[in-house]
Order: structure tokens, then sequence, then C-alpha cells
């Protein structure tokens, strides 16, 4: 098989090898995660303000797609929790919640998603995913789950009014308390009790009653479904609907339609940036689980063709009256260790679902929203992280500053203000560190070539000779700190004839530091000292080879500190205190 | 006295020690810059579209204030090309050009800016200059130089029409081209003509002309106030203003009043990152002169210092009609080449510009605007520095990129974007460089303790070690490059029991980098390899210890590469091919 083609249909890859032992295990991972999906898509879909069939359209096609493209074996993608609060929160300011140009725009979004993670996979911009910093993404992922969780309590309270923010949402609910519908909340509160205690007892349970392990494990899983199918009983007979409970009410029955979104430039250029952060945080999350499962099996992930694959999805998505997706956590540990073993899991899922709108849905007529926000608040219980802030407080303070900037930020200003903190705070900490780079005045270990800190070893220092490591590449945002300390340094220590630099740290040398080391070198000169440079890493030498800088270098490079120092020294000094 | 007073007011540092023959030559400095300042101050006043009296006023109290609180003895504030151009850009934004809004928001604007540098100074802001690199600075001031050149053009001829950016300055002087005023054209190309002799002519022929070197000297520098006289003569005698010249007209008669401008919250808003760029521009072209005249006599700047005082002058300026003002090169190299040894210099140019405030300005009706036209464009001659291209394209890439996006953007979109672009771009440029560390596979130089590249030199390695050193602090950025880097290396390697990992040029592992290195501690150790580091430097150790990492690591920490070498070898081989 050419390699081409797998480089442009990573399914080939696995396809031509695929065995009836294959099929079995996918087959039945396929159901395990069918039945996890109803509900979640159901709920999801609820999350982000839309009908309850775009989330069962928004789980057929994108796996599908996904399938074909990925290089995650065991990946499920489809709606997930923080994807559908953004593309909420990003919907709800062009178009009013609950009108046909609501839905139009949350279609619209995920063509525009998917179309920017697909540029951005022909672009190989998958590297762009880093400047997300871990505590961020944990941070972010947090505050998210808190603002999910809560928003869903109005569902579960049955009372109106919705916010993208804690105080939003927290003086919508307030406000709206007296309101509350007593049969939605004992529902929903039932549902959150049962599912909490389904996670760990259900399955035990069902040993107990006599099933097999291995059916019990997959029962078990079926919690949710469990909740939807006694909830929706319960309001059937009781006539919730009556009572005034929210209900899911009528679900189109059948396959979604084929059909472009509708390219609208206004729209398209309001939602754009929301669209740049979905398509960022879902890549990012999506990746990360993608990356745990593969290390458990010696799998590969390739960022690049990930991009692609959501980008597909997401395309899928929007063509089939669907909404942003992304590689979800939950599902895909489930479809891992229900043990699919190749992408084929994913597709006979999406039959599942098919299956599913094309016969369930009139059953979904009762089901009381309440439980589908249960699903929800017990689902994002997973997604938060506290302990991220106190490992990042413990750590490094500027980790632990990125991680409650993103945190706060997220939780009063909303998730797509939350993001861009994080992004930013995380970036422009990491470049404020590399402005006031660490500096050590260094000797040598006796009896060893090394050379350490003055301040932190005892070492072996020399009266005529001041050696200096810089402990960060010299760039525009340092240049002029260097020059400041070595001026410093010389004005307070009289005696000196010669300055080294120890460049070992030094990884770059741009156009204004090299300035700034002519600067040096020419001050130093005029007082009768010389500069010279010790082991300085070849892909700086190289550039330095470019400049003039060597030719007027008042002293020497030397391959060594320890035989810059030998061929300067007059004395020694031991130990030597600055 | 104390220094917290001093702290306050640096003026009273000079103030105290002032005897008369400082004053002496500070007297004789203020005279040359008063009358370098006349022409100057009226005609960038012209180039930000504002009437003549308020580039006077910008030229008193300012200089007044900056006297006052700067940290520079000889730096010089005023109008400055590039400011008036920026102050030009913002304000046509908001308000049309030639009324009395226009002038309203350049005041405002320079309240506005003086405020956010006052902030900026007493919260130590100084190192955000930093990040403008020094051939992004150049690049900018270059195009920027260009733009404020090729639209004086039109007062030269005489036409009307004028744009932000290269395309639309060039279209409508095409397009008035047909209207062009011959005697305008004639006066301006006579007065570019007779500036750009002067600077070099003027001193030698009143040299040979029987005046003294020094009084020589005096007088060349008044080159743009001839040009003024005779064209302002010319224009009288032959009636220039009914052949449809265009004359700078009326200007008041006196000093400004002291107000404090209008504040409109909505105006405000509008102006604020104008502002802001004007701020950071003027502040990082202030400093950068003002630490080159400082370094010819061993002074000192201090860059938060400068903020307070840039600021506190623009607040001046806003309060006394005057508009955006920072420290300007020509005048404070004119005020340095004068002899001014104290800030006093410039209170006595304040009080020269006051005096002609009060008495000269009816001389002022029938100047030409080409006349002042004129001196803008042999004034920003010196600004052009086209070289730093072919710099950056020698010495790197990525100052190459930076700079010529810096060009073409403020050229092709105007300077706001063209600052923002270039700041983007270098900051964006560094962190992609981190994001894809060079890592060099290293063995030892014989003879010698020093371990380097395999592929650059001749070194004695181990078939059971591999050690790698990572030029790159690791940080989020980087930390999943790393990762897959060593696994790589591992799969690739048999018969390898340790990796050593030489962090001389790690000067920092965040907690994201810190996870990647357990991650690669988890999986070395399931391969039955240790994970060891040498030469951890001292601030790196402290983070680490705060941490389990080492609690867990597979290997050892060992002070020299040498010694983990020594411990962990079995065979030598020499040399080693990877």
């Amino acid at each position: 098989m050419s390699k081409l083609l797998v480089r442009v249909l990573p399914a080939l890859e696995w396809a031509r090898g695929y065995q009836s032992q294959l099929l079995a295990s996918d087959m039945l991972a396929a159901l395990i995660v069918t039945i996890m999906l109803i509900p979640q898509s159901l709920a999801y879909a609820l999350l982000a303000g839309l009908p309850a069939e775009m989330g069962l359209y928004a789980s057929i096609l994108p796996l599908i797609a996904y399938a074909l493209f990925g290089s995650s074996r065991t990946l499920s993608v489809g709606p997930v929790a923080v994807a559908s609060l953004m593309t909420a929160t990003a919907v709800g300011q062009v178009a009013a919640l609950g009108t046909a140009a609501y839905a139009t725009a949350a279609i619209a979004m995920a063509m525009i998603s998917g179309l920017m993670l697909l540029v951005m996979g022909f672009l190989r911009f998958g590297f762009l995913a880093n400047f997300l910093s871990h505590p961020v993404v944990s941070g972010f992922i947090t505050a998210s789950g808190i603002i999910i969780g809560l928003s869903q309590l109005r569902h579960i309270l049955g009372i109106q009014g919705h916010g993208d923010t804690l105080p939003t949402i927290v003086t919508t609910l307030l406000e709206n308390l007296p309101a509350m519908n007593g049969v939605a909340a004992v529902t929903g509160f039932a549902a959150i009790a049962f599912l909490l205690w389904a996670r760990r007892g259900l399955r035990p349970l069902l040993v107990r009653c006599g099933l097999a392990e291995s059916a019990a494990g997959i029962v078990a899983k079926g919690g949710p479904v469990l909740a939807i199918l006694a909830t929706t009983l319960a309001s059937y007979y009781w006539e919730f609907g009556s009572r005034g409970v929210a209900l899911v009410g009528t679900v189109p029955q059948g396959l979604p339609d084929l059909a472009l979104p509708t390219f609208d430039r206004e729209l398209w250029s309001d939602l754009a940036i929301s669209a740049m952060l979905i398509s960022i945080i879902g890549f990012v999350e999506s990746v990360s689980v993608g990356k745990t499962l593969a290390a458990k099996r010696r799998q590969r992930i390739e960022p690049n063709r990930e991009l692609v694959a959501l980008g597909a999805a997401n395309v899928a998505s929007s063509v089939s009256g669907g909404f942003p997706v992304t590689g979800g956590f939950s599902r895909s540990v489930v479809n891992f260790d229900a043990g699919a073993q190749t992408p084929a899991a994913s597709i006979f899922a999406a039959l599942g679902i098919a299956l599913v709108a094309l016969l369930l849905t009139p059953v979904l007529f009762y089901l009381p929203k309440a439980t589908l926000a249960a699903t929800i608040i017990v689902a994002v219980t997973t997604l938060i992280d506290i302990a991220v802030i106190q490992r990042a407080w413990q750590y490094s303070l500027s980790d632990f500053i990125a991680v409650v900037t993103t945190i706060i930020t997220t939780l009063l200003l909303g998730v797509e203000l939350g993001v861009l903190a994080g992004i930013v705070a995380s970036i422009g900490l990491h470049l404020y560190k590399t402005t006031r780079p660490h500096i050590a005045v260094v000797g040598a270990i006796a009896g060893t070539e090394h050379y350490r800190n003055v301040e932190r070893h005892n070492v072996i220092t020399h009266s005529n000779i001041v050696s200096l490591r810089v402990d960060q590449s010299l760039y525009f945002a340092n240049a002029t700190y260097l020059e400041d300390y070595i001026y410093r340094l010389i004005s307070e220590n009289d005696g000196l004839q010669h300055v080294i630099l120890q460049c070992p740290a030094i990884n770059e040398i741009d156009l204004s530091a090299l300035e700034a080391l002519e600067a040096i070198n020419h001050r130093l000169r005029e007082q009768g000292l010389t500069l010279n440079l010790s082991e300085v890493k070849g892909p700086v030498m190289d550039a330095l080879e470019k400049s003039d800088f060597l030719q007027h270098l008042s002293g020497k490079i030397y391959l060594t500190q320890h035989q810059a120092v030998n061929d300067l020294k007059l004395d020694e000094i031991e130990p030597y205190i600055i």
C-alpha cells in the first residue's frame, strides 16, 4: 500500500489487517459506548442550549470522520462538557437561547471550528497547543466544571434564568429560587444520588445478584441510561408534564439531513474568535486524552494529524446538523477499558446512535430535563481538580499565579476570557522571568574542572578575573539587564583585568543581545579590561561567526571555562567572597 | 538632604550643587536648543495635524516637568516626529482633521498617555520596554520615517488629501498632483536643498567668512531658522498667500491657558490603545536616547524614573494645550553637544520658547507650510536606517523576519498595527524557538572533564550511557518535545542502561515540565533504564527539592557530568557516532 495513501487516510493502516477477533472486541466496546453516549449526547445538547436531537446528530458522523483520519486508536469524539459550555457562551452572544438562529449559529460554529482545525493541521500548527501549560488547562477545566455544574442546577430546580459566569449564575439562581419546582427537584437530586452511588456501588451489587463479572461491568456503565429509563417512566406515569416539570419533549425521529451551514459573513466573523478558542481547547483536551491512552499501549499520537481529524469531525458535525465536538475523556476511557482495539469501534458506536435516532426518540418525550442535568453534574465532578492549585503553590510561584489567574478569570468573566487570561499569564510570566536572568559569579570546585556559583559552593577564584555564568539565553528582553549587571559589577571590583562569560546556558544570542555584548566589550576595553567567552555552544558560535563581533572582541573564546581561567589567572583566592 | 526627597524630586540632586560656571554652559546650550526647537515644534504640530501654537505649547511646560523628574541630565523632551505621526493617526480616527474636536482629542491623548506612563512608572513596569527588540524599533522608526517624509510631500506640493499608510499616501499624492502649486513646490524644494546643504556646508562656510569656530557651530544649528526667515520674507514680499500657497496664518500671541482636558469617557476609551502604544514607543525612544548620552559621560538612566518623568511631561503638555511629547534624538544630541551640563538647560530652553510664544508669533503669519514640511523631511532622513534589514539578514533569520514584518506592516497598515506586529512577531519567534530546543548528545573531550556535542567534536562516549544536553529551559511550551525526543532516542539505541540529562542550560523546570520528567522517569524505569541528572543549577535544584520528583528518580543527581559518567560507565567508545 502506498505510504502517501496511508498519510491521507490513516484508517487504511488498521483497516487492512482487520480480523474477526478484532471485530468482536470492537463491537462489544461500541455497544457499551453507545449506551453511555445516549445520555451524554442529550445532556451536552442541553448544556449547549440546543435541542436534544442535535446531541445525537453530533455523535454520528463526527465519530466516523475521526475514525477515518485520527491517529488515536481508541479516542472517542463527540459533544463534551467544556466545548458545549463554550459553544453556549459564544452562541449566546449572537442569538437568543431557544431560537432557530441560535441553533444555526451553533451549526456554523462547528463548521468554522472544523475549518480552522483543518487549516492548522495542514500548516502543521500542532505546536501551538504547547502554549497552554498543563496547570492552566487543569485550572481552566476545573473552573469550567464548577460553572457547568452550577449552571445545571436551574434544570434540577426547574427554574428560569441562566448565566455564563459564577456571579450571574448564583444571582439568577437565588432570584428564581422561590419559583422552584418540587417534582423536578426531587427527580434531579434523586438522579444525582443514584448516579453517584452507581459509579461505585452498582457493579458489586450486580455481581452479588449473580451477574457475571464482565456483564456486571457493562451494565454498570449504563447507570445514566437506567436513570433516564426510570425517570422517563415516572414522568409518564405521574404526568410530570402537567406538574410543570420541563421535559425534553418532541425529538424528531430519523437521521439528520445533510446540508452545508448557511454562510453569513457577519455571523462568521462574530464567531471567529470563539471558534478559535473552542478549537484550541478542544484540541488540547483531545490530544491529552489521546496521549494518555496511547501511552498505555505503546502507541503514538501525531498532533498535526489530530488537528486534521478533529477538523474533519467538526465539519462532519456541522453538515449533519450537529455542534462542536472533540475527544472526550470519560467516553474514551470507557471505549479503551471496554476493549476497543481499532477506530472501527467508533464507527459501530456511530451506527448505534444512528439506530437510536431512527427508532427511540419518541421514548424521550417524557424524559425530564432534570435527569439530564443530573448526569451532567455527576460527570463534571470528575473534571474538578482543586489539587492542581496546591501542587502549583508548592512547586512554583509563577505556575501558581497562572493557575489562579485562569480559575478566577474563568469563574468571574467566563470561559473565553478565562482561556485567554491563562495563556497570557503563563506566557507573560515565562517571559518576565527571562527578563531578569539569574547570573552567578562562578569559581572552580577544588579537584575538578567544574565551575559553580561562589555563593553556593566552596570554590577557587582569582583576584584579576571575574567569571559570570548567565543562566538564560541572551535576547532583546534581557540584553540591557546583562549590560547593567556587568557595569555595576566592574565598578564594584578593583584590580580586575578579565571578565569571562561562561556560556553553557546561553542558547541564543539575538541581534539586540549581540549589540549589547558589543557595547559591553567596548566599555570594558575603554577601562582596560578584556571580555572573554567560554563554553560557547555550537549553534551560538555559528551565529557569532556571521557577525564581526569576534574580530572586535578584546579577549578570547575558550573551549572550556577551565582553560580560560588557567590562561588568564595571576593568583589564587580561596574562598572568594563577592 | 533626605534621600526620600531626592527620590521624589531628582532635580534636587543637581540643583543643590548648581554653580555659575554650570549656568553659563547651560544657558548657551539653551539658546542653541531654543533656536532649533522653534522650527521643530511648529513642524511637528503640522505633522500631527494641529495648529502651530500647540507645537510651541508642547515645548514649554513639558521641558520643565522633565527637568524636575527625569534621570537624564541632557535629554530634551518635546514633540517628536514618530509620536506626532502616531498622534495624527490615532486622533484622525475619532475626529476630523482641522476641527476643534481634533485638537481636543490630541490634548486628551497627551493626558491619557501621561497618566499611563505615571502608573507604569509607579508600578515599576519599565522592564516592559525590553519587549521591543532593537531591530524591531529600528524597523518601526525607519518605516515611520518613510511615511512621515512622504506624507509631508503634499505640503511641499501645495495639494490636498492625506493618508496614514504608504498606499493611501501615494494614491492621494498622485490623484492630487495636477492641482500642484508651483510656488509652494519651489519654496519647499529650495528649503529641502538648503537644509541638506546646511547640515554639512554651512559651518565651514561661516568659518571661511571669518566667524569663530564656536560661533559658526552655533549659527549652523540655526539652518532651519534661516530657512524660515528667508521663506517668510519671500512669502511676505511676493504675496505667496494670494498665489494659493498655504501659510501658517494667525498664531495666537501669548502663553497657553492652563486647564484640565475635558474628560469624555467614550473619547478616552477610544484613544486608550493608541495612547498605550504612543507611551511605549515614546518611552523606548526616549530611554534609548538617554542611555546613549548618559554612557558618554558615565551617567546612568533609571527606566522607572524615566516613566514617571515622561508621564509628568505629558500631563504638563496636556494641561497647557499641547500634545504628546517624548525625548527626541536630534534635540537631545544638540543639547548635549552644545555643552548642557544639567536639566537647567531645558528649563532655560522652555523660557526661550515661552518668549517666542509671547513675542514672535505675529511673524509666523506669512511662513509657508512648505518650509515646515521641508524641515520635517530633512529631519526624518536621519531616522531611516535601511541597513538594519541587512544586519538582521546576515545575523539571524528570526531578527530578519521580525524587522521585515514590522516595516511592511507599518508601511501598509499604519503605525499602530506596525508596532503591534513587531512586538508579536519578535515575542512569537522567540517563543517558537524555545518550543523545539536544540538537544545535543554529548561526550567527553579527551584530556578534559568537558562534554560537548558528538556531532561537532571528537569525543569519548560509552555504549551503556546516552548523555543529552538540552539547550533550553524546560517549560510548558517544550515539555512534550523533550518527552518525544527521549522516547525516540531510546527506541533507536539498544544496550542502553542509563540516560544522563546534563542540565547546565536548563534555567527553569516548571510544573508542566516536571510532569513530563516524571513521565520520562516512569517510562525509562519500565524499560529497565535509569534517568540521571548532572550539573543541575542551584535555583532549579531548589525547585526540584520542593517536589517529590527526587524520591521517585530511578537514577541519581550528580554535581558534574564527568562524575556521572565515571560512576555509570561500563566501557569506552571512541568516537561515538549516533
